[in-house]
């Protein structure tokens, strides 16, 4: 029995195609510029670890012993820790979207969210909405569960609704993706007004509304309007397509890997069976840990911290850029989140020939091109104020204006 | 646009039929008697808590401060966090796997592992091979991911090999799912000639072997044989179809969820491509924690704690079944793991049926119908020796007696 012959394998053949023809991110290929010294990285979407309350965490952590902290290494319910979803059901009602504990699923990251809907919701060939542009971790997890991701124009206020409602009468799409506060990468504000007209939009096309919330806390000047989850109330049949989605990592910390999901009852009965085969459950130790951190009032006492803070840091990018890139960039200035979106004006521009130069004067962003699903080349690049005080923006600026002279556009 | 007329849709609708249709887990029905006061529950598959080194991670804890905890908090790579990967490379090296960090997925728990490989393997219609009985979330998994389960019979040393071989050229199955070392629930070992069997046949009929190793170092009096995955190069092709799957979870602690995929690259690659859709990387936090406290040599020094004491539990509950049952039941002692697997012997045995009256005299046991693929009434029971100490385990015996002669058997 010990020389096969015959049916042997390569072990790429058992890779199912989908898997096995995926692109790489390219985000993640610009990985291997941001660690070279020097380099002003304007391109992650990380926090800021100076702006983590790194010393609130520890001594929450210190607080965790005897039993405990026996509890926080234990298993526990797939639905989540109970303290945590207590938490986040205050959180949540804090935020407009009354909620009790039995309403909150803990997710490992908002992200798992995305992907729990894609699973139990998506069949091969189903239609997903999703905005020009978007995330694109959720263009993925929608393409490996086979579904065709469709976009849907917008503007400055977010998706454009006769543009919606064509796009539900013509592919009848099983879900639209949003991000509507401060959205990655756009850091547009989807306006109150349109978030009611989506929802009966949706309503009235049997279509779910999955809203991706990540950013909504860090405003700058004023929070961003009700959630579409909190509206569900003010239009008939809503309650039943309006799923939520809301994460801790920009905030409290994205090593917790933790979120969280808001929703009908039969979406997220479904999403906890999918869950118990991917991951039992969340984090006990993390979840103990933030149920504490919010329990203590130390969240809300470092939200206003994180907002001035990414607000000073996104007004000197946009500041800067505005001086170092005058009349070559158009942008608006961001009100909220990580990111500030522009578009080069030259005619037929391609940020991605850019990106270069860009990196010979060491500095990083984004190529649009990521963020459609199309993938082509695009006069669009994100950056992010998230990682670089004042000072580094400034620098940053400067270098993307001489890069640009550099790239010769 | 407020009132919406045709087209709305109740949330349930929305679900996949596979979702909607599956079944609740037999084991998570029994939770609600696990906690009533008074009851000894032999059920669930829980480490000891009084048997976690608490004080141990309350160290390593401690240890984290400043930048330390900053990095512990951050995002970190989707493979796993590079000191988690050596620690985990180096445990995998003394256990005959020689490997470097590189070769290292880290999983949110080793569950991950299994639902990674369903979905970057596993089309709809494939057939997966499993050992009867065998692991209920394993089964969901294949299930939940479109594939057909068949079952390959066994005895005391695991799958029999002839049975194996007429069920791979009957079903051509992609996949071959086993739990070699004190399998859950039948703590079997697969005995080590039958190991480079299975290899020889997996390779001639290109079959994945999915070796799924959570009980392998709890081990009471001698270890079990070299993992398939340390064997793949006594059999040619065998690298191309060897994964393995470790875990933390049963030696360290449940609630960090952690766990590790040894395997071919384009395997590996193809599961770091679902994870970063799934969580996007384990928690930074429990990785690094993990990672301090397999380097500060804490795991190596508490294993032979963990083992004499399950050991000493689990010939408690041997002994104490032998003289409480003695020719009624049929069971091998368990050599490690958590579990003691138990047949009735009356003929026609339904052991569902004896649960009713075990749960009267406050006693429980997982009936075995749900370690099988068919799901139909069994004879056997699944007895976990993990959560009590030797005189509830003693009592919990004395119950399991009484309450057979109550229900008539």
């Amino acid at each position: 029995m010990t020389t096969p012959t015959h049916g042997a394998r390569d072990a790429a053949d058992f890779v199912r195609d989908v898997y096995r023809h995926a692109p790489g991110s390219p985000i993640r290929e610009l990985k291997r510029y941001t660690e070279l010294s020097g380099m002003i990285s304007l391109a992650g979407g990380y926090p800021a670890p100076e702006l983590m309350d790194v010393a609130g965490v520890q001594d929450v952590l210190g607080s965790l012993s005897g039993a405990s902290l026996a509890r926080a290494l234990a298993y526990d319910a797939t639905d989540g820790h109970m303290p945590l979803r207590e938490a986040l059901a205050a959180l949540s009602t804090d935020r407009g979207m009354p909620s009790e504990a039995a309403d909150v699923l803990v997710l490992t990251g908002s992200q798992q969210g995305i992907d729990l809907m894609a699973r139990t919701v998506l069949a091969p060939g189903d239609v997903v909405l999703v905005e020009a542009p978007t995330y694109p971790a959720a263009l993925s997890a929608f393409r490996l569960a086979g579904a065709t991701v469709v976009e849907v124009a917008g503007d400055d206020d977010g998706v454009l609704p006769e543009v919606l409602a064509e796009a539900l009468a013509t592919h009848a799409p099983k879900m639209l993706y949003l991000v509507p506060n401060f959205g990655n990468p756009s850091a547009r504000v989807l306006a109150a007004e349109r978030r009611r007209d989506v929802l009966a939009l949706a309503v009235r096309h049997g279509c779910l509304v999955l809203e991706d919330d990540p950013y909504g806390d860090l405003w700058f000047d004023a929070p961003p309007p009700l959630s579409l989850y909190a509206l569900r109330g003010e239009v008939a049949g809503a309650a039943d397509v309006c799923v939520y989605l809301g994460s801790l990592s920009k905030t409290l910390a994205p090593g917790l890997r933790l979120g969280w999901m808001l929703g009908p009852a039969a979406i997220r009965r479904a999403c906890v069976l999918a869950k118990q085969v991917d991951d039992l459950h969340a984090s006990t130790l993390t979840q103990a840990l933030a149920a504490r951190y919010l329990q203590e009032g130390r969240f809300a006492a470092h939200l206003p911290n994180l907002r001035a803070a990414y607000g000073a840091r996104g007004r000197a990018l946009s500041d800067a850029l505005g001086q170092a890139l005058e009349g070559r960039l158009t942008f608006a200035a961001p009100r909220g989140g990580m990111f500030l979106w522009a578009r080069l004006d030259a005619s037929d521009a391609d940020t991605s020939a850019w990106l270069q130069a860009a990196i010979r004067h060491q500095v990083l962003f984004v190529p649009g091109a990521a963020f459609f699903a199309d993938g082509k080349p695009s006069p669009w690049l994100r950056l992010s104020f998230a990682s670089w005080a004042e000072d580094g923006l400034r620098e940053g600026a400067q270098r993307l204006g001489a890069s640009l002279d550099d790239a010769g556009a």
